[in-house]
């Protein structure tokens, strides 16, 4: 089966591509010419007895010489080849599991061994961009059952590490996205481990947003945390706030992420997969789902989130989680700040209790902290929301955020943007609406995940009363490319927030 | 909206990256940097009043010098650029279109303007791999109403060329694919034009079959043509067999089939699209389509293909073709070679009225012919078969072919692959059952339709009395290692003739 014509020479060309394995091979190499290879080809790498597949892209130029390939960056972390190190390249054979994909995609319903498979498959990085946005796709806009939504979770899990604490209660909590400054995390945890929980709290960067809890908690301390890193913190703190995607305890769930970034959906199925498989794998067994309603947050209707209530809540009954979904208002920002540091600013001055602090991110993580103290059954039920106000004023909280950021490495002081740029009222009124998705969409255009600083101040909530020319809300951004970005966008758009 | 720091020289690596524009960037380059740019973000490149939209890879080695950028050769091709000229690199503006792909995810209904800029996008190259992927796969499985169809068929028109004949009727068919070696269309093409009629023949390269009618005339003539050597051939001898793709007359599908070819499945309704806006932008006004049934062939019931004859019907009508659906056997491969050589062979044997031409190949080129010479009007119903085996039978249909072929620009015998395995018989009895897919994957295994020559000769049709050792059927292989690929699933397979 392996012919001596297939071994090539390795050369490392620098190339990023993220999850999507490439190999770079010569038109005129022996084994292009005697195998027939052509772009768009699936080819397998072998090194000792490590394999991988990749995408072909043929290279007609000098930048590699006869004899010699090139793989991307995350082909190369795959296989851990060194440069002038010997690689075998050989024809793909058909992957099983791509013919559960197509299924699926023609409507079938796919067993617990089939998701497996393709699970496994997407883990190693048998699927290209192509299959993965396949699988998306399918699985999107309600075209999973409930069945198929357990599987697909019990395989997440199953596919990634999975910690174990010597606790036995291990709390935790979500919020289902979509609603833009909604930061309640980071305060929620402080407040629980100061009453004695274990809340070892590993969240995801955004995905379609302007900020996850780990952009956001990245300004303030490190969040790449391995698992023994994660284990040692929450040892001596009874929690942390670190990003899940390191420890690898869903690495299925950060390669399809990004294809779904790429498209800009969520699926519903693949949403509740996701979230709890990440809660089992980090050995939580109680946990609170924040799910906010609004018109344009994620869950637009009290109908939707009730569905999806149900269907996670069974979901996680058939895995052994304790869960509660507590429905929430989503119809406008929580806090002010929009984008990592804007956020990190406002859960500081919670902590801090500073007298400007924003009301409602304390009243909401002050309610979901409550709920989660009442779930573990350390707190009479009622007795859960005064218990965490007591813990917050007394400064207990924000000592022991301090804390955690310092076990997990370190902590900065948030900075705020170079650039900055006020949006005024044209006319005088009350606020009567605000498109949470078009000021997402400004923060993120201004720079927002990935520009730390970058996002929107929003000043304004529903029903303030409104002069003309008053400040309704501040773009921050990095760099002056994007701020024009942003403000073009803003020029282009109408109803970002309704004034009458 | 342009800055000076987005402006770079464009240096050529020589990557072919097939359809996806890719550009190839400086991880430390002022651009990347000022705009925070990353993996799998997609950017816009301008040269002069050009404008592409390319996936981002970047690189950290020295393939590339400080202020330099590369583009893959698709990009290059599209954007009209050479080494050492300036580019300018920017954030993309959302792409509208994606909203509607977003939509149709989720189940909506898409409209005209809707498909319309969804096809113009693609077309452009504004889309990436995984925006095709999630179009095609929302699509998929019967999720096209049949106006939508219609839309996307008439997207499909005006998004690429359209040629017009000085003759009133222009006359054409297609077969619904799936059934390894049904070639009658050279033969067809033959009659029909040796009669009188006008057939300028466009057809497409396998999908992902083992050969299309375009792989297998490759093999005789040249099939490359652009829309003026089209119109040449077809003014001299009143037909034509090339390729539509080079002609862009539905550009659209090109790009859609590369993707489609990636994941295996081909969607109904861009089936009925494609097929149609290919008649329609090649002038054709009267169609008869070949539409094979058979467990194993891509239509599997009669009630499935009276389904598909009906939405096909329809559209056609719609969009002003005359067009009559003929519903086949479609239970084992016609004639004997599947794979563009062996099958080209099995063509010239008809023509030639060799004693060992496949007789099925024949009578089936002879009963569509017939049709189409009946649709026409120019011969009565009833006549068709008849007058199609007099112009046969009378070698004017060999002379047309050969004729046709020279106007082309060549003709070629074909040459068989240099490997051949026979599979013989385990058992003696009768063939009962032939698995079409299997043996098409074997001959695609084998390298078909990229290697010409490779493929299966298929000797034993359906009731044909074996004895134990009688050969089967021939695998034919270019190279060795397609041939121990097809063999190792030769292998791993039962039931590809079932013999009783």
């Amino acid at each position: 089966m392996e012919h001596q014509s297939n071994k090539l020479i390795f050369k490392r060309l620098g190339i990023h591509t993220q999850h999507e394995h490439f190999a770079y091979m010569r038109e005129d190499c022996d084994v292009c010419v005697s195998e027939g290879f052509e772009a768009l080809t699936r080819i397998r790498i072998t090194k000792g007895h490590k394999s991988i597949v990749a995408s072909l892209n043929v290279i007609r130029s000098e930048i590699l010489k006869p004899g010699e390939v090139s793989l991307s960056e995350s082909a190369i972390q795959s296989l851990g080849i060194k440069e002038g190190e010997t690689i075998t390249v050989s024809h793909l054979h058909p992957i099983t599991s791509l013919s559960y994909v197509r299924s699926k995609i023609y409507g079938n319903i796919l067993s617990s061994t089939e998701l497996k498979e393709i699970v496994q498959d997407v883990v190693k990085g048998n699927y290209s961009n192509i299959h993965l946005s396949a699988f998306i796709t399918a699985c999107a806009g309600n075209r999973m059952e409930t069945e198929e939504i357990t599987s697909l979770t019990e395989a997440m899990i199953s596919s990634g590490q999975r910690i174990r604490w010597n606790s036995n209660m291990i709390v935790d909590k979500h919020c289902i996205g979509g609603l833009p400054g909604n930061r309640t995390t980071p305060i929620i945890v402080s407040i629980v481990t100061a009453f004695g929980l274990t809340m070892p709290k590993t969240s995801s960067h955004a995905i379609t947003s302007p900020a996850g809890t780990a952009d956001t908690m990245g300004v303030l301390t490190e969040v790449n945390l391995t698992i023994e890193q994660i284990k040692k913190v929450v040892e001596k703190e009874g929690g942390c706030i670190a990003w899940g995607g390191a420890a690898r305890l869903s690495p299925t769930d950060d390669i399809l992420n990004k294809v779904e970034k790429a498209l800009d959906i969520d699926s519903e199925g693949q949403l509740i997969a996701s979230v709890l498989s990440k809660k089992v794998a980090a050995g939580s067994n109680h946990v609170i789902i924040d799910m906010p309603v609004g018109e344009t947050a994620k869950i637009r209707s009290i109908d939707a989130a009730n569905e999806l209530k149900v269907k996670m809540e069974k979901v996680a009954h058939t895995i052994g989680l304790k869960l509660k979904v507590v429905i929430t208002d989503g119809t406008q920002p929580v806090g002010k700040g929009i984008g990592p540091t804007l956020e990190a600013r406002d859960i500081l001055a919670v902590l801090r209790k500073e007298p400007n602090a924003p009301a409602d991110l304390k009243e909401r993580a002050l309610l979901l902290a409550g709920e989660l103290l009442e779930l573990s059954g350390k707190v009479d039920f009622g007795d859960g929301n005064d218990k965490a106000r007591h813990i917050l004023e007394s400064g207990k909280a924000y000592e022991k955020f301090m804390a955690i950021c310092k076990a997990q490495g370190r902590f900065d002081e948030p900075t705020l943007a170079k650039y900055q740029h006020k949006i005024k009222a044209g006319h005088s009124g009350t606020v009567v609406r605000v498109d949470n998705r078009k000021l997402a969409k400004i923060a993120k255009l201004a720079g927002a995940p990935d520009d730390k600083a970058s996002g929107v101040d929003f000043l304004t909530p529903l029903g303030t009363r409104i002069e003309k020319g008053q400040v309704l809300y501040v773009i921050h951004a990095e760099s002056e490319g994007e701020m024009i970005y942003a403000l073009e966008y803003y020029h282009s758009q109408k109803d970002i927030l309704t004034i009458q």
